[in-house]
Protein backbone atom coordinates (compact mmCIF):
# COMPACT_ATOMS: atom_id res chain seq x y z
CA UNK A 1 0.00 0.00 0.00
CA UNK A 2 1.29 3.31 -1.22
CA UNK A 3 0.29 6.95 0.67
CA UNK A 4 1.65 9.84 -0.22
CA UNK A 5 1.19 13.00 1.83
CA UNK A 6 1.08 16.45 0.10
CA UNK A 7 1.82 19.04 2.46
CA UNK A 8 4.16 17.63 5.73
CA UNK A 9 2.86 19.84 9.00
CA UNK A 10 1.00 19.44 11.85
CA UNK A 11 -2.67 17.58 9.99
CA UNK A 12 -0.50 15.95 6.96
CA UNK A 13 2.00 14.73 9.41
CA UNK A 14 -0.63 13.50 12.04
CA UNK A 15 -2.75 12.08 9.24
CA UNK A 16 0.86 9.98 8.19
CA UNK A 17 1.21 8.99 11.79
CA UNK A 18 -2.08 7.73 12.04
CA UNK A 19 -2.14 5.77 8.86
CA UNK A 20 1.08 4.16 9.79
CA UNK A 21 -0.36 3.03 12.86
CA UNK A 22 -3.26 1.15 11.35
CA UNK A 23 -1.46 -0.04 7.77
CA UNK A 24 2.11 -0.96 9.60
CA UNK A 25 3.02 -2.48 5.86
CA UNK A 26 2.50 0.90 4.05
CA UNK A 27 5.18 2.53 2.37
CA UNK A 28 4.58 6.40 3.17
CA UNK A 29 5.59 9.20 0.90
CA UNK A 30 6.63 12.79 1.05
CA UNK A 31 5.43 16.13 -1.09
CA UNK A 32 6.52 19.48 0.43
CA UNK A 33 7.35 22.41 -1.51
CA UNK A 34 9.37 23.00 1.74
CA UNK A 35 12.59 21.01 1.12
CA UNK A 36 13.58 21.34 5.04
CA UNK A 37 9.74 19.98 6.14
CA UNK A 38 10.42 17.01 3.92
CA UNK A 39 13.89 16.45 5.47
CA UNK A 40 12.48 16.71 9.28
CA UNK A 41 9.85 14.14 8.18
CA UNK A 42 12.14 12.00 7.21
CA UNK A 43 14.01 12.09 10.01
CA UNK A 44 11.21 11.57 12.03
CA UNK A 45 9.91 8.71 10.68
CA UNK A 46 6.85 10.62 9.60
CA UNK A 47 7.67 9.46 5.58
CA UNK A 48 10.14 7.11 4.44
CA UNK A 49 10.99 9.33 1.33
CA UNK A 50 10.63 12.18 -1.07
CA UNK A 51 8.17 11.96 -3.98
CA UNK A 52 6.97 14.00 -6.72
CA UNK A 53 3.43 14.84 -8.39
CA UNK A 54 4.04 12.21 -11.63
CA UNK A 55 4.61 9.35 -8.77
CA UNK A 56 0.99 9.52 -8.21
CA UNK A 57 0.00 6.94 -10.64
CA UNK A 58 1.47 4.68 -8.07
CA UNK A 59 -0.97 6.03 -5.31
CA UNK A 60 -3.59 4.22 -3.12
CA UNK A 61 -4.16 6.86 -1.11
CA UNK A 62 -3.47 10.90 -1.74
CA UNK A 63 -3.70 13.01 1.43
CA UNK A 64 -3.36 16.30 0.39
CA UNK A 65 -2.69 18.67 3.53
CA UNK A 66 -0.97 22.40 2.66
CA UNK A 67 -2.47 25.38 3.16
CA UNK A 68 -5.95 25.60 1.66
CA UNK A 69 -5.74 28.35 -1.04
CA UNK A 70 -2.93 26.05 -2.48
CA UNK A 71 -5.24 22.68 -1.92
CA UNK A 72 -8.21 24.74 -4.72
CA UNK A 73 -4.91 25.53 -7.16
CA UNK A 74 -2.99 21.71 -6.40
CA UNK A 75 -5.91 19.37 -6.38
CA UNK A 76 -6.71 19.58 -10.33
CA UNK A 77 -3.08 18.47 -10.91
CA UNK A 78 -3.40 15.83 -8.34
CA UNK A 79 -6.03 13.92 -10.24
CA UNK A 80 -4.58 14.37 -13.30
CA UNK A 81 -1.94 12.56 -12.18
CA UNK A 82 -3.02 9.42 -10.17
CA UNK A 83 -4.82 5.98 -11.28
CA UNK A 84 -8.27 4.65 -11.38
CA UNK A 85 -8.37 3.35 -7.80
CA UNK A 86 -6.72 6.13 -6.22
CA UNK A 87 -8.50 7.44 -3.43
CA UNK A 88 -7.39 11.20 -2.65
CA UNK A 89 -8.20 12.83 0.49
CA UNK A 90 -7.99 16.77 1.33
CA UNK A 91 -7.79 18.34 5.02
CA UNK A 92 -8.67 21.83 4.38
CA UNK A 93 -10.05 24.34 6.91
CA UNK A 94 -12.43 25.51 3.54
CA UNK A 95 -14.64 23.35 1.75
CA UNK A 96 -16.34 25.94 -1.24
CA UNK A 97 -13.53 27.00 -3.55
CA UNK A 98 -11.92 23.28 -3.47
CA UNK A 99 -14.99 21.62 -4.18
CA UNK A 100 -15.49 24.17 -7.09
CA UNK A 101 -12.17 23.73 -8.34
CA UNK A 102 -12.52 20.10 -9.25
CA UNK A 103 -16.24 19.79 -9.66
CA UNK A 104 -15.82 19.08 -13.59
CA UNK A 105 -12.69 17.11 -13.24
CA UNK A 106 -13.21 13.80 -14.63
CA UNK A 107 -11.54 11.80 -11.61
CA UNK A 108 -13.86 13.96 -9.37
CA UNK A 109 -14.99 10.94 -8.14
CA UNK A 110 -11.70 9.64 -6.67
CA UNK A 111 -11.83 12.71 -4.22
CA UNK A 112 -13.23 13.03 -0.82
CA UNK A 113 -13.69 16.66 0.63
CA UNK A 114 -13.48 16.42 4.17
CA UNK A 115 -12.21 18.65 6.97
CA UNK A 116 -11.33 17.12 10.44
CA UNK A 117 -12.06 19.25 13.20
CA UNK A 118 -8.78 18.91 14.99
CA UNK A 119 -5.20 21.04 15.29
CA UNK A 120 -3.27 22.19 17.96
CA UNK A 121 -1.69 25.89 17.94
CA UNK A 122 1.79 24.25 16.45
CA UNK A 123 3.16 23.83 13.28
CA UNK A 124 5.41 21.79 11.18
CA UNK A 125 6.46 18.47 10.82
CA UNK A 126 7.51 18.43 14.52
CA UNK A 127 4.10 19.12 15.73
CA UNK A 128 2.71 15.82 13.94
CA UNK A 129 1.14 13.58 16.81
CA UNK A 130 -0.59 10.59 16.80
CA UNK A 131 -4.37 9.63 17.72
CA UNK A 132 -4.57 13.72 16.64
CA UNK A 133 -8.06 12.82 15.27
CA UNK A 134 -9.33 10.34 17.80
CA UNK A 135 -12.74 11.14 18.66
CA UNK A 136 -12.86 14.45 16.95
CA UNK A 137 -15.32 15.47 14.24
CA UNK A 138 -14.72 14.85 10.25
CA UNK A 139 -16.68 16.57 8.10
CA UNK A 140 -17.35 14.84 4.70
CA UNK A 141 -18.76 17.38 1.64
CA UNK A 142 -20.01 16.67 -1.36
CA UNK A 143 -19.88 12.90 -0.62
CA UNK A 144 -22.38 11.42 -3.10
CA UNK A 145 -19.59 12.66 -5.78
CA UNK A 146 -17.07 10.22 -5.02
CA UNK A 147 -17.47 6.77 -6.03
CA UNK A 148 -19.09 4.59 -3.74
CA UNK A 149 -16.23 1.34 -3.18
CA UNK A 150 -13.60 4.40 -2.57
CA UNK A 151 -16.10 6.04 -0.15
CA UNK A 152 -16.32 2.84 1.96
CA UNK A 153 -12.26 2.48 1.80
CA UNK A 154 -11.91 5.99 2.84
CA UNK A 155 -14.32 5.82 5.69
CA UNK A 156 -12.97 2.67 7.04
CA UNK A 157 -9.96 4.57 7.19
CA UNK A 158 -11.55 7.28 9.48
CA UNK A 159 -13.32 5.17 11.49
CA UNK A 160 -10.20 3.58 12.59
CA UNK A 161 -8.08 6.51 13.51
CA UNK A 162 -11.44 7.52 15.39
CA UNK A 163 -13.21 9.99 13.42
CA UNK A 164 -16.74 11.15 13.86
CA UNK A 165 -18.19 11.39 10.65
CA UNK A 166 -20.58 14.41 9.91
CA UNK A 167 -21.94 14.88 6.21
CA UNK A 168 -22.16 18.85 5.17
CA UNK A 169 -22.55 21.06 2.03
CA UNK A 170 -19.42 22.94 1.53
CA UNK A 171 -21.38 26.40 1.19
CA UNK A 172 -22.78 25.97 4.71
CA UNK A 173 -19.51 23.79 6.47
CA UNK A 174 -18.01 27.62 5.31
CA UNK A 175 -20.77 29.95 6.86
CA UNK A 176 -20.68 28.16 10.16
CA UNK A 177 -16.89 27.09 10.19
CA UNK A 178 -16.53 30.95 9.97
CA UNK A 179 -18.08 31.16 13.50
CA UNK A 180 -17.30 28.26 15.26
CA UNK A 181 -13.32 28.27 14.41
CA UNK A 182 -12.16 31.10 12.04
CA UNK A 183 -13.56 33.94 14.37
CA UNK A 184 -12.07 32.66 17.27
CA UNK A 185 -8.54 32.67 15.93
CA UNK A 186 -9.09 36.74 14.75
CA UNK A 187 -10.58 37.27 18.73
CA UNK A 188 -7.26 35.43 20.02
CA UNK A 189 -4.37 37.26 18.00
CA UNK A 190 -6.04 40.32 17.87
CA UNK A 191 -6.30 39.72 21.82
CA UNK A 192 -2.64 39.05 21.97
CA UNK A 193 -2.36 42.05 20.05
CA UNK A 194 -3.75 44.51 21.92
CA UNK A 195 -2.19 43.07 24.75
CA UNK A 196 1.64 43.19 24.23
CA UNK A 197 1.27 46.64 22.28
CA UNK A 198 0.02 47.99 25.89
CA UNK A 199 2.60 46.40 27.81
CA UNK A 200 5.96 46.55 25.51
CA UNK A 201 7.82 47.66 27.78
CA UNK A 202 6.74 46.08 30.66
CA UNK A 203 7.58 42.64 30.81
CA UNK A 204 6.79 41.86 34.22
CA UNK A 205 3.16 42.37 33.83
CA UNK A 206 2.91 39.25 32.12
CA UNK A 207 3.02 37.87 35.79
CA UNK A 208 0.27 38.98 36.64
CA UNK A 209 -1.50 36.70 33.37
CA UNK A 210 -3.35 34.01 34.57
CA UNK A 211 -4.73 30.73 33.21
CA UNK A 212 -7.58 32.40 31.96
CA UNK A 213 -5.90 35.11 29.62
CA UNK A 214 -3.36 31.61 28.30
CA UNK A 215 -6.15 29.91 27.30
CA UNK A 216 -7.75 32.85 25.70
CA UNK A 217 -5.01 33.87 23.61
CA UNK A 218 -3.63 30.52 23.15
CA UNK A 219 -4.77 30.22 19.37
CA UNK A 220 -2.37 33.48 18.64
CA UNK A 221 0.20 31.06 18.43
CA UNK A 222 -0.94 29.53 15.44
CA UNK A 223 0.47 29.69 11.93
CA UNK A 224 0.67 32.60 10.25
CA UNK A 225 0.85 30.95 6.64
CA UNK A 226 -2.35 28.50 7.27
CA UNK A 227 -4.38 30.84 8.74
CA UNK A 228 -4.23 34.07 5.85
CA UNK A 229 -4.59 30.84 3.91
CA UNK A 230 -8.26 30.50 5.37
CA UNK A 231 -9.31 33.86 5.79
CA UNK A 232 -8.33 34.66 2.17
CA UNK A 233 -10.20 31.29 0.99
CA UNK A 234 -13.53 32.23 3.53
CA UNK A 235 -13.25 36.14 3.09
CA UNK A 236 -17.05 36.94 2.90
CA UNK A 237 -18.27 34.61 6.00
CA UNK A 238 -15.57 35.55 8.22
CA UNK A 239 -15.60 39.64 7.29
CA UNK A 240 -19.67 38.85 8.10
CA UNK A 241 -18.51 37.24 11.10
CA UNK A 242 -16.22 39.52 12.30
CA UNK A 243 -18.76 42.16 12.03
CA UNK A 244 -20.56 40.81 14.37
CA UNK A 245 -18.48 40.09 16.87
CA UNK A 246 -17.61 43.79 16.72
CA UNK A 247 -20.88 44.92 16.78
CA UNK A 248 -21.23 42.71 19.95
CA UNK A 249 -18.58 44.56 21.86
CA UNK A 250 -19.32 47.50 21.16
CA UNK A 251 -22.81 47.00 22.23
CA UNK A 252 -21.12 45.85 25.52
CA UNK A 253 -18.85 48.87 25.51
CA UNK A 254 -21.84 51.07 25.44
CA UNK A 255 -22.93 49.26 28.17
CA UNK A 256 -20.37 49.33 30.39
CA UNK A 257 -19.57 53.59 29.82
CA UNK A 258 -23.40 54.05 30.19
CA UNK A 259 -22.79 52.34 33.60
CA UNK A 260 -25.55 49.73 32.92
CA UNK A 261 -24.40 46.78 35.22
CA UNK A 262 -27.59 44.92 34.73
CA UNK A 263 -27.36 44.91 30.87
CA UNK A 264 -23.55 43.14 31.19
CA UNK A 265 -25.11 41.04 33.65
CA UNK A 266 -27.69 40.02 31.29
CA UNK A 267 -25.50 39.69 28.49
CA UNK A 268 -22.91 37.48 30.32
CA UNK A 269 -25.97 35.33 31.76
CA UNK A 270 -27.59 34.86 28.76
CA UNK A 271 -24.18 34.11 27.37
CA UNK A 272 -23.29 31.30 30.38
CA UNK A 273 -24.97 28.74 28.18
CA UNK A 274 -22.64 28.21 26.33
CA UNK A 275 -21.41 25.76 29.08
CA UNK A 276 -24.15 23.13 28.26
CA UNK A 277 -23.33 23.52 24.80
CA UNK A 278 -19.64 22.92 25.31
CA UNK A 279 -20.26 19.40 27.09
CA UNK A 280 -19.03 17.14 24.45
CA UNK A 281 -16.03 19.43 22.94
CA UNK A 282 -12.86 18.62 24.56
CA UNK B 1 -6.93 30.22 66.05
CA UNK B 2 -9.98 31.40 64.06
CA UNK B 3 -10.37 32.26 60.61
CA UNK B 4 -13.71 34.00 59.44
CA UNK B 5 -13.84 33.53 55.39
CA UNK B 6 -16.61 36.40 54.42
CA UNK B 7 -17.98 34.89 51.05
CA UNK B 8 -18.15 31.54 50.00
CA UNK B 9 -17.66 31.04 46.37
CA UNK B 10 -14.54 29.70 44.39
CA UNK B 11 -12.00 32.17 46.02
CA UNK B 12 -13.33 32.31 49.74
CA UNK B 13 -13.76 28.47 49.31
CA UNK B 14 -10.40 27.54 48.13
CA UNK B 15 -8.59 29.70 50.36
CA UNK B 16 -10.47 28.11 53.95
CA UNK B 17 -9.50 24.51 52.07
CA UNK B 18 -5.61 25.65 51.90
CA UNK B 19 -5.82 27.57 55.23
CA UNK B 20 -7.58 24.11 56.97
CA UNK B 21 -4.59 22.70 55.36
CA UNK B 22 -1.97 24.17 56.66
CA UNK B 23 -3.36 24.92 60.17
CA UNK B 24 -5.91 21.83 60.69
CA UNK B 25 -6.35 22.73 64.43
CA UNK B 26 -7.98 26.05 62.68
CA UNK B 27 -11.76 27.01 63.41
CA UNK B 28 -12.70 28.13 60.36
CA UNK B 29 -16.08 30.72 60.53
CA UNK B 30 -18.35 31.32 57.05
CA UNK B 31 -20.12 34.98 56.25
CA UNK B 32 -22.44 35.03 53.63
CA UNK B 33 -25.77 36.97 52.78
CA UNK B 34 -26.36 33.72 50.20
CA UNK B 35 -27.85 31.02 53.09
CA UNK B 36 -27.39 28.09 50.77
CA UNK B 37 -23.66 29.30 50.02
CA UNK B 38 -23.49 28.98 54.07
CA UNK B 39 -25.25 25.59 54.22
CA UNK B 40 -23.34 24.00 51.14
CA UNK B 41 -19.86 25.69 52.55
CA UNK B 42 -20.98 23.69 56.02
CA UNK B 43 -21.74 20.34 54.57
CA UNK B 44 -19.21 20.58 52.07
CA UNK B 45 -16.59 20.99 55.13
CA UNK B 46 -15.42 24.20 53.77
CA UNK B 47 -15.94 25.99 57.03
CA UNK B 48 -16.82 24.41 60.47
CA UNK B 49 -20.41 26.99 61.35
CA UNK B 50 -21.86 30.08 59.84
CA UNK B 51 -20.59 33.60 61.85
CA UNK B 52 -21.69 37.37 61.56
CA UNK B 53 -19.61 40.49 61.06
CA UNK B 54 -19.49 40.90 64.98
CA UNK B 55 -18.13 38.01 65.74
CA UNK B 56 -15.02 39.16 63.90
CA UNK B 57 -13.83 40.59 67.32
CA UNK B 58 -12.58 37.41 67.88
CA UNK B 59 -10.77 37.06 64.53
CA UNK B 60 -7.23 35.96 64.38
CA UNK B 61 -7.82 36.09 60.06
CA UNK B 62 -10.72 37.71 57.79
CA UNK B 63 -10.75 36.79 54.51
CA UNK B 64 -12.46 38.82 52.57
CA UNK B 65 -13.81 37.09 49.25
CA UNK B 66 -16.98 38.97 48.12
CA UNK B 67 -17.58 40.44 44.54
CA UNK B 68 -15.40 43.26 44.28
CA UNK B 69 -18.17 46.19 44.60
CA UNK B 70 -19.16 44.95 48.03
CA UNK B 71 -15.11 44.70 49.34
CA UNK B 72 -15.04 48.47 48.98
CA UNK B 73 -18.37 48.90 51.11
CA UNK B 74 -17.92 46.13 53.74
CA UNK B 75 -14.37 46.96 54.64
CA UNK B 76 -14.70 50.24 56.47
CA UNK B 77 -17.63 48.09 58.62
CA UNK B 78 -14.98 44.89 59.14
CA UNK B 79 -12.27 47.01 60.35
CA UNK B 80 -14.54 48.69 62.67
CA UNK B 81 -15.30 44.70 64.35
CA UNK B 82 -11.74 43.21 64.70
CA UNK B 83 -9.22 43.44 67.61
CA UNK B 84 -5.78 44.50 67.16
CA UNK B 85 -4.30 41.22 66.24
CA UNK B 86 -6.59 40.66 63.81
CA UNK B 87 -5.30 40.20 60.18
CA UNK B 88 -7.88 41.22 57.37
CA UNK B 89 -7.04 40.66 53.49
CA UNK B 90 -9.12 40.54 50.61
CA UNK B 91 -8.88 39.03 47.43
CA UNK B 92 -10.54 41.35 44.61
CA UNK B 93 -9.78 41.17 41.66
CA UNK B 94 -9.36 45.25 41.46
CA UNK B 95 -7.36 47.25 44.13
CA UNK B 96 -7.55 51.24 43.36
CA UNK B 97 -11.38 51.16 44.83
CA UNK B 98 -10.86 49.19 48.02
CA UNK B 99 -7.44 50.81 49.23
CA UNK B 100 -9.13 54.22 48.54
CA UNK B 101 -12.03 53.01 50.86
CA UNK B 102 -9.92 52.52 53.74
CA UNK B 103 -7.14 54.71 53.62
CA UNK B 104 -7.91 56.49 56.18
CA UNK B 105 -9.34 53.74 58.52
CA UNK B 106 -8.07 54.13 61.96
CA UNK B 107 -6.97 49.67 61.10
CA UNK B 108 -5.48 49.99 58.26
CA UNK B 109 -2.60 48.45 59.24
CA UNK B 110 -4.69 45.24 59.65
CA UNK B 111 -5.25 45.32 56.17
CA UNK B 112 -3.81 43.56 53.29
CA UNK B 113 -4.70 44.13 49.90
CA UNK B 114 -3.73 41.64 47.36
CA UNK B 115 -5.08 39.86 44.19
CA UNK B 116 -4.58 36.03 43.72
CA UNK B 117 -4.31 35.54 39.93
CA UNK B 118 -5.68 32.08 40.37
CA UNK B 119 -9.71 30.95 39.43
CA UNK B 120 -11.59 28.60 37.16
CA UNK B 121 -14.61 29.66 35.23
CA UNK B 122 -16.90 27.69 37.69
CA UNK B 123 -18.82 29.64 40.79
CA UNK B 124 -20.24 28.96 44.55
CA UNK B 125 -18.84 26.69 47.34
CA UNK B 126 -18.73 23.60 45.08
CA UNK B 127 -16.19 25.37 43.07
CA UNK B 128 -13.73 25.46 45.57
CA UNK B 129 -10.30 23.12 45.39
CA UNK B 130 -7.24 22.65 47.54
CA UNK B 131 -4.37 23.95 46.20
CA UNK B 132 -5.90 26.72 43.57
CA UNK B 133 -3.22 29.22 44.46
CA UNK B 134 -0.21 27.03 44.41
CA UNK B 135 2.30 28.64 41.96
CA UNK B 136 0.25 31.67 41.28
CA UNK B 137 0.72 35.20 41.34
CA UNK B 138 -0.45 37.45 44.36
CA UNK B 139 -0.21 40.68 43.95
CA UNK B 140 -0.22 43.12 46.81
CA UNK B 141 -0.59 46.69 46.70
CA UNK B 142 0.40 49.36 49.46
CA UNK B 143 2.33 47.12 51.69
CA UNK B 144 3.89 49.67 53.07
CA UNK B 145 0.02 50.27 54.79
CA UNK B 146 0.46 46.93 57.01
CA UNK B 147 1.55 46.79 59.91
CA UNK B 148 5.24 44.95 59.74
CA UNK B 149 4.28 41.91 62.39
CA UNK B 150 0.75 41.07 60.45
CA UNK B 151 2.65 41.46 56.67
CA UNK B 152 5.04 38.75 57.94
CA UNK B 153 2.63 36.23 59.54
CA UNK B 154 0.32 36.76 56.36
CA UNK B 155 3.40 36.40 53.95
CA UNK B 156 4.28 33.26 55.81
CA UNK B 157 0.78 31.77 55.03
CA UNK B 158 0.97 32.91 51.52
CA UNK B 159 3.75 31.39 50.91
CA UNK B 160 2.96 28.19 52.25
CA UNK B 161 -0.14 27.67 49.73
CA UNK B 162 2.41 28.40 47.57
CA UNK B 163 1.74 31.69 46.21
CA UNK B 164 4.51 34.16 44.27
CA UNK B 165 4.63 37.15 45.53
CA UNK B 166 4.47 40.60 43.55
CA UNK B 167 4.00 44.10 45.06
CA UNK B 168 2.43 46.90 42.92
CA UNK B 169 0.81 50.11 43.19
CA UNK B 170 -3.74 49.98 43.24
CA UNK B 171 -3.73 52.06 40.15
CA UNK B 172 -1.28 50.11 37.90
CA UNK B 173 -2.51 47.24 39.22
CA UNK B 174 -6.15 48.13 37.86
CA UNK B 175 -4.44 49.30 34.13
CA UNK B 176 -2.37 46.67 33.83
CA UNK B 177 -4.94 43.81 34.53
CA UNK B 178 -7.74 45.63 32.67
CA UNK B 179 -5.32 43.95 29.44
CA UNK B 180 -4.34 40.71 30.97
CA UNK B 181 -7.45 39.39 32.57
CA UNK B 182 -10.60 41.61 32.20
CA UNK B 183 -10.52 42.06 28.52
CA UNK B 184 -10.15 38.68 27.90
CA UNK B 185 -13.40 37.95 30.02
CA UNK B 186 -15.37 40.46 27.42
CA UNK B 187 -13.78 38.66 24.36
CA UNK B 188 -14.70 35.55 25.29
CA UNK B 189 -18.43 36.48 26.93
CA UNK B 190 -18.95 38.21 22.95
CA UNK B 191 -17.25 35.65 21.05
CA UNK B 192 -19.45 33.34 22.69
CA UNK B 193 -22.66 35.62 21.88
CA UNK B 194 -21.89 35.66 19.01
CA UNK B 195 -21.78 32.64 17.75
CA UNK B 196 -24.79 31.49 19.82
CA UNK B 197 -26.88 33.74 17.60
CA UNK B 198 -25.78 33.06 14.71
CA UNK B 199 -26.53 29.28 15.68
CA UNK B 200 -29.31 29.68 17.41
CA UNK B 201 -31.64 27.84 15.63
CA UNK B 202 -28.91 25.19 14.54
CA UNK B 203 -27.46 22.56 17.24
CA UNK B 204 -25.61 20.40 15.12
CA UNK B 205 -23.09 23.03 14.21
CA UNK B 206 -21.65 23.07 17.57
CA UNK B 207 -20.21 19.42 16.79
CA UNK B 208 -18.05 21.58 14.20
CA UNK B 209 -16.04 23.18 17.04
CA UNK B 210 -13.16 22.22 17.98
CA UNK B 211 -10.86 22.23 21.03
CA UNK B 212 -9.61 25.85 19.55
CA UNK B 213 -13.41 27.63 20.22
CA UNK B 214 -13.48 25.53 23.88
CA UNK B 215 -10.22 26.80 24.61
CA UNK B 216 -11.12 30.42 23.41
CA UNK B 217 -14.53 31.03 24.99
CA UNK B 218 -13.72 29.15 28.30
CA UNK B 219 -13.72 32.22 29.98
CA UNK B 220 -17.96 33.07 29.08
CA UNK B 221 -18.59 30.30 31.44
CA UNK B 222 -17.64 32.51 34.54
CA UNK B 223 -20.00 33.90 37.11
CA UNK B 224 -21.94 37.44 35.78
CA UNK B 225 -21.77 38.35 39.96
CA UNK B 226 -18.33 38.11 39.72
CA UNK B 227 -17.46 39.66 36.71
CA UNK B 228 -20.91 42.78 36.32
CA UNK B 229 -19.17 43.74 39.30
CA UNK B 230 -15.13 43.67 38.46
CA UNK B 231 -16.25 45.83 35.22
CA UNK B 232 -17.95 48.20 37.56
CA UNK B 233 -15.22 48.52 39.62
CA UNK B 234 -13.03 48.69 36.80
CA UNK B 235 -14.82 50.53 34.13
CA UNK B 236 -12.92 53.24 33.00
CA UNK B 237 -9.63 50.63 32.30
CA UNK B 238 -11.65 48.16 30.84
CA UNK B 239 -13.35 50.37 28.78
CA UNK B 240 -9.46 52.10 27.02
CA UNK B 241 -8.65 47.91 26.78
CA UNK B 242 -12.36 47.04 25.08
CA UNK B 243 -11.52 50.17 22.97
CA UNK B 244 -8.15 49.37 21.71
CA UNK B 245 -9.08 45.69 21.19
CA UNK B 246 -12.45 46.71 19.08
CA UNK B 247 -9.59 48.92 16.83
CA UNK B 248 -7.67 46.33 16.12
CA UNK B 249 -10.09 43.85 15.10
CA UNK B 250 -11.54 46.72 12.57
CA UNK B 251 -8.22 47.51 11.60
CA UNK B 252 -8.10 43.51 11.12
CA UNK B 253 -11.45 43.41 8.96
CA UNK B 254 -10.23 46.38 7.08
CA UNK B 255 -7.48 43.73 5.56
CA UNK B 256 -9.76 40.76 5.32
CA UNK B 257 -11.59 43.31 3.60
CA UNK B 258 -8.84 44.80 1.24
CA UNK B 259 -7.49 41.43 0.36
CA UNK B 260 -4.54 42.36 1.90
CA UNK B 261 -3.38 38.92 3.13
CA UNK B 262 0.49 39.79 3.94
CA UNK B 263 -0.94 42.74 6.10
CA UNK B 264 -2.72 39.82 8.10
CA UNK B 265 0.08 37.42 7.97
CA UNK B 266 2.14 40.14 9.60
CA UNK B 267 -0.21 41.09 11.79
CA UNK B 268 -0.35 37.41 12.98
CA UNK B 269 3.33 36.55 12.65
CA UNK B 270 4.10 39.93 15.41
CA UNK B 271 1.27 38.66 17.52
CA UNK B 272 3.04 34.99 17.47
CA UNK B 273 5.74 35.90 20.26
CA UNK B 274 2.51 35.45 22.83
CA UNK B 275 4.19 31.86 22.72
CA UNK B 276 7.26 33.03 24.47
CA UNK B 277 5.27 35.96 26.92
CA UNK B 278 3.23 32.54 27.84
CA UNK B 279 5.94 30.35 28.65
CA UNK B 280 5.92 30.04 32.24
CA UNK B 281 1.65 30.77 32.62
CA UNK B 282 0.22 27.64 33.52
Amino acid sequence: MKVYVIGLGLIGGSLALDVKREFPEADIFGIDANAQHVEEATSLGIISKAAVIEDLIHADWVIVAVPVNYIAQLLPQILDNISEHTIVFDAGSTKAAICKAVENHPNRRNFIAMHPIAGTEFSGPSAAITGLFNGKTNIICEVEKTAFKLQEKALALFNAIGMRIRYMDPISHDTHIAYVSHLSHISSFMLGKTVIEKEKDERDIFDMAGSGFASTVRLAKSSPTTWASIFKENKTNVSQALQQYIANLQNFQQLLDNEDYNGMFDEMENTNRIKNILNGIS
